[in-house]
């Protein structure tokens, strides 16, 4: 099932399913994913049973599938690229043994086609391409092998970032405010079951397609995780409950391969650089400049569509 | 204006206008504070004409002012708090010439009575007391001097912290997750007017008085804050836009002259302890433990009325 958000004036968007050709869709019988997500054994099996498709889809009507969610938490779960970026941040950081996640703003994804807004090109304006899911309620204390069964929807997302700030916001301890503005999200969360096999220990076994200015730039492999989607949870839910709708990303797809796949961020490629010729030579973006995120199987086809952003001044 | 949030079994519950004598109120005529922050050019006038208040309060019946939000930013302003936290934590961070902001848990304020659920007390059960404003949208940029004009609301917070947790992840760099459960807020919100001349600068000339287990603990000023709220608001929409009805805290209340007024925090008073003795003594919470918050007037009024939270088992 591939569920999206229709941009019809709400902050919440209209709540539709996609045909699995993706060009089609219908009306859901419940006005918005967190509406659905806020009762989802009931909703679930109406949504699943919808068989016709008679609307015409344009992406560029659609705002991101949870244009807003009461919580956003991003682990950073990719070892090649946590150890790229404290090459590329000039930070020593003590490294945990539990995954690193931070709460960035989640009043706002940006749609799957936004210009966004970034307030200073000289900020380092980057991307972070990214896999997500949305949970549905998860209670206090839920163990990584429970909680699979809470993850609802798998998501795609940009995880915007201005790197000039990172570095010392880091170190101050607190995480990331300035640093980490909203986040775009790719047209369709989905189901699952849309992966099959791919969908394995709370991973996704999808390479991620990211270009930049129309040039390939990274093709990274999703499945690396050092702690899959089961276990952000349990790490997120320990102390605390998680309401319905509450989304947590991976962080950056990377792989220890990254000189044959490439990067999901700028930063990450400088990282690279750092370390080949002591420093960096490629440029974070301008306003003007686009990217393009596209998860896509091994059959080519894309479970969340195309995310493509660009930077514009406020 | 004293703005309250009736408990009618809704998440965000019913806005109540309370009366200048706080023990009766009127329902309001617009749902929720949420909804009315959304609109205030509209309501507020309408909330402020509001002179007739028939309805008996209990302030059992009432939820958090704002039950839950969109964002919940966390400065940490009184400089003698973070010199004694790095005592207590065992930290030496970085020192920024900002101020320190975090984001957490705004899916859920606790109600003023609620018993908060802790999953281990093993985890270093603390309080700590604070104020915080609520805004109106705030685009992206706003001056500090401009920031002051969408302060919309004033509040009164206990943000729940869980010390043998906080270190470790402050350390990694990514905030916290774990060692910030969600917070619990006084039952009014006030309109800055409610405080005339007390409220100054952006920061509020009122005595937070802390009670554990109904012996006194703290008795702190709330005015020397290195930042006033108008500063943190401009440095939270920096480069985001903020949305209305994001919460902004000042950090524990805290003063240079604390072994006369004691703390807003357990920590804190460690950390003198761990200054004056080498080690700490003072406990952390137990389940069953009671904390109550006041902040108050010269006069011994007290405009956000009374939080007090009792930690329980999940």
């Amino acid at each position: 099932m591939r569920l999206a958000s229709l941009n019809d004036g709400t902050k919440d968007g209209r709540l539709i399913v996609v045909a699995p050709h993706g060009d089609h869709y219908a009306l859901a019988p419940v006005a918005t994913l967190q509406a659905a997500l806020e009762d989802w054994t009931t909703w679930a099996p109406r949504l699943a049973a919808i068989n016709s498709f008679a609307l015409p889809l344009d992406v560029g009507d659609l705002l991101a599938p949870l244009p807003r969610s009461w919580q956003w938490l991003d682990g950073s779960v990719y070892p090649s690229h946590g150890a790229l970026m404290d090459k590329a941040l000039n930070i020593t950081p003590f490294k945990p043994d539990w995954p690193p996640m931070y709460q960035g703003v989640s009043d706002t994804f940006h749609a799957p086609n936004a210009d966004v807004p970034m307030a200073d090109v000289a900020l380092g304006i980057d991307f972070e391409g990214e896999f997500g899911i949305i949970t549905d309620a998860v209670p206090m204390g839920t163990s990584a092998a429970d909680a699979h069964q809470y993850i609802r929807l798998i998501v795609q997302i940009n995880d915007w970032s201005l790197r000039k700030l990172a570095g010392p916001e880091m170190r101050s301890g607190f995480g990331w405010i300035q640093a980490k503005p909203p986040c775009g999200m790719a047209p369709f969360a989905i189901t699952p079951d849309e992966l099959g096999d791919l969908w394995a220990d709370g991973r996704p076994a999808l390479h991620l397609h990211v270009d930049l200015n129309g040039a390939p730039f990274g093709r990274a492999y999703g499945e690396p995780m050092a702690y899959g989607f089961h276990e952000l949870v349990a790490h997120a839910a320990r102390t605390r409950n998680l309401v319905a709708g509450t989304v947590i990303g991976s962080g950056t797809v990377s792989n220890e391969n990254y000189r044959e796949v490439g990067s999901s961020c700028i930063a990450e490629r400088r990282g690279i650089e750092i370390v080949d010729h002591g420093e960096p030579s490629t440029e974070f973006m301008s306003y003007g400049d686009t990217v393009r995120m596209e998860a896509r199987r091994p059959d080519g086809s894309a479970p969340f569509g195309v995310l493509q952003q660009k930077v514009v001044k406020p």
